[in-house]
């Protein structure tokens, strides 16, 4: 049971304690996709420039998942964010949408879940838009591209 | 914009109008994978049968996000879900965790992103709980498999 | 203490009971005002046409808000609100953003309060992106305008 | 697109980053007021003294709000309020419920929107509670009365 | 494994399938009493003729957590409660506060967690208010005293 | 009115204002009892082993609750804690599942009430899920076990 931090020398789940961890700036960023037909990226493209912004609507809730980080995962510690961004863009070339979530804090913990969180839910809010176009979506590859501060140090990744 | 249900003539985001649907009993069952290290996914092997149930933790996140996603997923209806029920099991083939999450209602709207976000969630927390152990995770193929009940009939995919 | 439909007879605080009322269409619309200066309307306009759609944010805000109104108003009923609708338009002759939200239900309650959160909520957001550029702005006119379904018939005001 | 803060140079909705700025105390006071027929405004008085106190109701409806600021305002930041304080008091010469409501923070944003959001729901809650006696009441007036802490310093308004 | 209804043949936690469930109308009184000093009680008596009543604060705070119930119990189903009531009455004879909360519903399953949650948190809302003048208050007698409707029929206990 | 903290000098409600308290290291322990029937206490340890593990559930349910605390306790401050820690263990001797949960935070204010709340959701949890074959449990003995930091010193009761 060596390595798992949530859980006690006995298997029982907790909030791991970060009372004495120190107050750093931590940062992380969390990627998605969105898979889907090229027709349905063609609709979202061309609402884009029309009427009809799904990219917009799914940043805000992306935005706003992130801050409700402690209510979803049980053994996440709540944390005043002091910066969310979220960027959704198209790529045709794969036929999907391109979700990065970036989440700062200075803090005592990190702050991947939330930027995972944030990029979760942002691409889950595309479906929704899209599901009466497209059945066939998948929300797929969503990863931590990178992460800074705390003592774990730097971390990046495709 | 023709056929995006979620923006009016305008472009305008809205809450889809069901006043007048038929309360019919309706179903959606949404999957997912994490995938990892066969290091960690025999570590959360060993936690089940020893000390420290990753997956049962998940278990209870999913089941409890599903009944958030009005919350999380802006133009979502809030619904009275009738049954939800969240599935993990490990993959050693594909060194993954195999997520599957059944939602069912009696109402005006079908039940995908209550399933997709109960699944998301439930992933979500799998990552949370292996993080400090393996940092290369990344949550794929997220996806409706199965949906019935309502208008648009039954649907099954892989 | 005649009248107070939230006050039992002693006084004290109650949801009201609404176990044996009818199942009947209800719908509300309520509206609201931002007033502002000059200068801070004509840069929401400007963000319309090009960067930055203020209204776009406060329309989703005033929909996830409706969904939330039993969190807020402690003695409202828990609703599955069938339809959210929340129009924001700039009002350049008044120098204020005008906002107008349509809640609808078939419920043993009405919605009112739903259509009032709705619109406070989207006039706070609209104040919250507006606030670095001016602060003299003033939320005016909350009021209910229209109300159909329920016992106590239809009413329409200005 | 010069001046929104909460937009990014390509016009994309954004919660500030604040990371790097200073920890001051910061405190708010919004104001409100609930317009109403003066029989409403007397039943109100009347429960005061007697039975049923719909300011009571309100005041804590208000505290209560404040806390839910960020679910709420979508590019709001998490807080950790210090401090929040509503009052609620009669006028009978402007036939109305006057509310003010003050917020305190030592952190790195201000928090006129903890203040503006406890009065509106304090507002709404009079409203509430009032609604089966007149469909008539307006919610007026609701803006920023005094704000200190922070780069932009000390603003007072009537 | 026989009895528990929230596990599976696998015993895996899961949200009662309620789908098939008659809807009929649901009722649960829960009680539970916060034990004191009683100068505590004393004080408490005190404000409530004169200033500060603690009771009322308690009561609305029961209220509201009442339709909290589903994010709190993690197997709890959503419910659309039709009516809530929480009395407190002090209790001079014990050196207690009494608690009695009532749900109503007319749904597919029962509102005993419901009536529990609203006691108990209107329990807590006593003791957080009364903390400074007496660390030695217990919360103690949680109990159902009253159901019916449903499958299992009427049920009383004191 | 001498000694509640939170009502102000006119017996009206308020979040306290500890803008100018110091920061200190805060935890506090709570315990409480859910009595059953030997029989219930039985089945939940044969799951234990078995299947079904009904104190594993109600622990996470504890955590979440803490940090639901000032969404549920109206003039409780919003707080980051740092850790929370929820133990069940069965007493056969007094047939109950003993509860007991810690909380801790560097910060401006006691968590006592975050540690009250977990220990009372946890209960209600053990209640809800045992409640097929036992109506007759309580929950009994809630109450603070220990407290350190902040103002008021060391507490310590059985």
């Amino acid at each position: 049971m060596s390595n798992f931090t949530h859980f006690d020398s006995d298997g029982r789940a907790v909030m791991v304690d970060v009372t004495d961890k120190a107050v750093t700036e931590r940062q992380a960023t969390a990627a998605a996709r969105v898979r889907m037909q090229p027709e349905t990226l063609a609709a979202i493209a061309e609402g884009q420039i029309g009427k009809g912004d799904v990219l917009a609507v799914a940043r805000l809730a992306g935005i706003m998942a992130a801050k409700r980080t402690p209510d979803l995962i049980p053994l996440c510690h709540p944390l005043a964010l002091t910066s969310v961004k979220v960027d959704l863009t198209l790529n045709g070339a794969e036929s999907c949408v391109e979700i990065a979530a970036t989440c700062k804090l200075s803090g005592k913990t990190g702050v991947e879940m939330e930027a995972l969180t944030a990029a979760s839910v942002a691409a889950l809010t595309v479906y929704d838009m899209c599901k009466a176009l497209d059945k066939t979506m998948q929300i797929t590859d969503l990863r931590l591209i990178h992460k800074s501060g705390g003592k774990s140090g730097e971390f990046t990744q495709a």
